[in-house]
């Protein structure tokens, strides 16, 4: 897909140049290679392949050529059943600002449509210092989100299995840990998104330190404390996952030798009547209680007590109270 | 709930424009929309809502809007029985500070009781400062409360499991990691108060310096002293948390073998004596020891032998003294 | 009790103001409201109650009221037996110092030799930077010890549980995890001293920056210097308890399973020979082995060569060695 | 083996010191000793051997002699099969370069790639910045690739053990554990690699700072910030691998758990019918049941009875569905 | 012991004034009484005692006693068999360097020979740096070593435990822990070293800045560089030492359930024969299938059935397979 942005105009889909004409905004979504020509000869300018926004070191993501700015960062796009980071690339020129990104993300929705609602002309640093505050807004929405998601969890570690909610143990365990993972995931890709939008802040303000008007300074400024929030933000959930993991692994030993024990008791229940049993099913001529009138009534209580007394003991012992939590 | 607080006088709950006349501070507590509109319309500015304090990038929560600072936090409340964190807004005029906030908190009252004891005039800057005194004040104790607490915990966990005291062994064990998992809850949302507080004295010494009086500005520098203290002790204490978690994990499981092996013991004593009277269960024509005159009384001794020799050996070793701790 | 100390001269109890006379040092231990009503008569100052010393902000702990200056920290205490830490106290004028405490130290008793062991006059001052000095010297004797006994007990950890020490297995492994809360619990405590130590040496050169002479100037910066070595030495402290407690739960999982093992080995072993008799005990009408002439014979050979030889295999794979360590 | 590049044209093995001649760049790779006397010869400096290479402090690794820069550092190399580090050495001369390596790289193949394909006239100090800047580039490439197979890991550890996969549970568990091992190795390995060519760009641009071409200063800062960008980028795996051994763990304790679990409930289950059967294979005179019609017939039942309420009991506690996961 | 080192000359034991005439260096290795009083009187100076040299805070390790200067620090020591760290002390005079120390160091029989090899005079500060850098150059050459054992740890962690090797699987289990315990002694001995050279080359700087000639100067400001790196490098093995216990924990537990696993098995596998022997040996009067004719072998058949398809059905799940890893 290919937009063209003009404030205080709706967006439109770019299929000639013509369709360009006037636009301060080119944003290629997941282009064809007819779109990114196209692009290409718009701006007069390389137009970077994917894999050349996914390289990592940052002179490959941060660099000048003549009047052109290139700038990439992985960016998190979290959907209700997905998590994954896709590179979102910046071109930014004198009369226009390219971006090329594969993905959807909310946060460039509302960049356009605040370009569309301003009504006076804005350059080209102005979209761009628009998108990255699109960008940590909705970063910030997010985290907040993950901050209650995580509460839940820690909810969900300490207040432990219910044998009464039909999962089974290991299941919901496997649950327990998948979800301490998830939130990791996320929040080790917020961390890369954040680091790259706070290097892309930091190189813009350096290398147009000269040009860049004193207002989009001061918004590039709050875009960097803003991040620098935001980044002490995921620390706490960091430390805060860590320590769900820690705990969760407590509870998983504990819960688990809870229900093995119950087993184990009724094993060690059945030693002594089978011992019972066993004495009075030896074959010696001369046993005196076989002969009893009520032998075989002696020998079941002898077995019924020695099941029974220990049982009385266990559950004195509140062994037997598998549900006390 | 609405109150109006003047120096020298009692608060005053309000309801007309009229009872806030002459006051210097604006208390807005879980307010109705009609609360906030007469607020808005006594100061000439937004309220801000929930949501917008609920914000966690710093841009959201330290914002100038020409003569008005507008400032948010989330506050830890602890009460006997519950533990949350709900946001606290201020909105700082030349005139007059509005708060906003979801929840009663000791350190407001405080700073309203030292309004009224105070005769002379004071400044909305003067009743700003104070509170903030007044919650660094009512942290401080709340850390030393947590800090005694936690030292409890720590001498429970390493008294280990009592097994006369009633409870089982499980649910002391849970009981044990959910109170590590609330300390832990504790020094984290203390965590992020503090470090709103700290980010509201830098951001107001910074946006006021050329005005704010000398004293004043002496006094937040206290408070971002106070706060940096405060940080040092909750990091303190969340490392003793983390130890803490760590070796209750360690006694937990020297318990549950512990516990277990006495029912392992016990299991392994059953094995010789159920195989002997297997032996005299065995239907071959000539076994001598069945036809002897002491047959059965000789089978009994061999079993009691084959139980009562190696728990004498375990008791030699120590292995049934499960008291021993 | 109630000490004033003189230059020179031994130690007096004070009970009227005329005791204190000449004192340049007036130390207050674990005092009663009588003596600390006279304190105050004789200085004119307020003397701090035990609550106010144990505040944790550091506005409470230290704060200037005209010429007195304020000081509080907690101070670790090592006893034979015990580990504690109480608060202390300072408030130092020109002419006198006043010290709070509620425990004996010997550091507190150095510093009084010190001052009788000096013949020409000393300062309020002097008397405070001599005690900062002892309390330091103290502190950092203890650490020594401490710094033995931790490893030793990295050699009880590492050489690991005898199970001829007579000692229980359980208790055993209860011992050294409590020596490893011992060890953090006081690290911890010295942590807290020294950061107050550190905070009341840089409050005390800043206030006094003006007026404190050269030479106590530098035995301050010594003082803090000594601090920062001796923090070093705790953090190193620190992680090698960290370590020892991971290290720890590491051998108790393998301690345990060892002893188990035998166990398990045992019950194990009783399968084979148990089915055995229970073949020959069944009732069929034709087993051709209960006929023969050394049936009885052949299924007790059976049942031992069941027995025996898992019993040898287990021995050649070295699981009968308990003992290999 | 014994290369020399010049630019412009292919490499040249050297042989004689004829074949040198006009090269820029000397490369010796696992040099025999006749090599590196030649090299010593051509440039009259001391060629370090294998082991100074291998030292570890600053100053062996980076000084100076008279005109010659000797660096060294450990970089790492990773085939399809193995991974390893070995050292490289340059002395960098006014008029060549020199490099010492034991081990074929890509990122030295690119360099001698790239002064091929430049046709204007190099100096060693650009040989030398050019080399850098592809080590840089492939570590980064090498890191990348390493990223994409810890989220495998990631995956494969959360999705934990398939029982139905043919490999064994405690092989898959090992495999886990030493891919966890293997990407700590490595990322241990780049680290170091990242380290040594941080202070080798540092050193340069010091102890030239006064003859460095503007040009090459630049790119050598350029090169000392990628290697920060890539250091995060491995502290940022390094954490999560850190992670992943942690919850891989869990997720061991939980599987073994479960499989155990089966045969618990199994051994568990046998109790009951095994008593029955006991308690009809007493030899009591008068056991009414013996004597019934369907005596056998009822024993029978309430043997198949008590297996089977205690398995319909497991069943729906969901103890049996060893799948669900 | 008590040697006198000249340059130029071979070193020379002391036992009255006339043997220390015109040396540079007096090293004093474990003296008795009678040597520290020679040495005391020879340099006019206090000759620190055992005790003094193992105090902890930097003003008992670094001070100034006129124109002497004394400094100490813990030197890590390792032999084939052993590891300690014993202090070594440093005298440092205008005219003289004394030594004291209390072990064996080949840093120090490096530095006497590397002073008997200079033929030009040299001052007291000239020996003082070259023991600093012999110091150095052996902790930097221990270190390589204990980085490639920690390689070799690894591997052995890594591959686990080998069942065929002869040891017992829980005597492995200890001797890693142990080994990786004896790697964290180590490298927590030298980053005490460290730490403690690093202050003295940091004292000495500060100390003699007017006076040390400039070449000495840059050479300590080169120790201080080295000790900086290795400490680097210390930091790094510590890591990997944390993760290695880590990983062991990880594998100890999965080879100790491996191991028990096949036990449980054949636990499991008697209980099927068990109840079917029990079956048949119940003595109800008509139990048809004991007076079939292959009764018997129809039992035993059963008995084999019940035993060989769980085998076969664990065989292909691989629970049988201990050996694969
Ligand atoms: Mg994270
Ligand atoms: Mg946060
Ligand atoms: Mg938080
Ligand atoms: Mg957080
Ligand atoms: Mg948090
Ligand atoms: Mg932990
Ligand atoms: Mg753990
Ligand atoms: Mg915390
Ligand atoms: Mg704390
Ligand atoms: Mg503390
Ligand atoms: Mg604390
Ligand atoms: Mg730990
Ligand atoms: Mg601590
Ligand atoms: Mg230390
Ligand atoms: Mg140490
Ligand atoms: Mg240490
Ligand atoms: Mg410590
Ligand atoms: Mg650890
Ligand atoms: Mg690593
Ligand atoms: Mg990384
Ligand atoms: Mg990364
Ligand atoms: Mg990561
Ligand atoms: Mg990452
Ligand atoms: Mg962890
Ligand atoms: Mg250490
Ligand atoms: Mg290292
Ligand atoms: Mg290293
Ligand atoms: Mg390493
Ligand atoms: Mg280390
Ligand atoms: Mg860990
Ligand atoms: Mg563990």
């Amino acid at each position: 897909m290919f937009l063209a942005h003009r404030n205080g105009q709706p967006a439109r889909a770019v299929e000639t140049e013509a369709d360009a004409d006037g636009a301060i905004w080119l944003d290629l979504v997941d282009p064809t290679e007819t779109e990114r020509d196209l692009a290409a000869r718009l701006v007069g300018k390389i137009i970077p392949q994917r894999a050349d926004l996914e390289e990592i070191e940052s002179s490959s993501r941060l660099h000048l050529e003549e009047d052109a700015v290139y700038m990439s960062l992985p960016l998190v796009r979290r959907t209700d059943t997905d998590l994954y980071s896709s590179p979102i690339g910046f071109v930014l020129l004198p009369a226009r600002l390219v971006t090329i990104r594969f993905s959807d993300y909310a946060s460039f929705d509302n960049a356009a449509r605040r370009i569309v609602e301003t009504p006076e002309a804005i350059t080209s640093e102005d979209a761009f210092v628009m998108i990255l505050e699109c960008i940590v807004d909705r970063l910030a929405d997010v985290l907040e989100h993950v901050g209650l998601n995580l509460n839940q969890l820690s909810r969900d570690v300490f207040s432990g299995y219910d044998p009464k909610s039909g999962t089974q143990l290991a299941a919901w365990q496997r649950a327990i840990l998948r979800r301490v993972g998830h939130a990791e995931d996320f929040s080790s890709l917020v961390r890369d998104s954040l680091l790259g939008l706070d290097r892309i802040a930091i190189f813009i303000s350096e290398t147009r330190k000269q040009t860049l008007p004193r207002p989009l300074a001061a918004r590039l400024s709050t875009v960097s404390r803003d991040v620098t929030s935001l980044t002490d933000f995921v620390a706490q959930l960091s430390n805060k996952i860590q320590f769900l993991l820690d705990a969760a692994l407590g509870f998983i030993s504990i819960e688990q030798n809870d229900s093995m024990k119950i087993l184990t008791v009724v094993s060690f229940i059945g030693v002594a009547p089978t011992l019972i049993a066993g004495v009075y099913g030896m074959n010696f001529k001369d046993i005196p209680e076989l002969t009893w009138a009520y032998g075989y009534w002696y020998a079941l209580s002898a077995m019924s007590t020695s099941v029974i007394l220990p049982l009385l003991w266990f559950w004195h012992r509140g062994w037997l109270k598998a549900g006390t939590r």
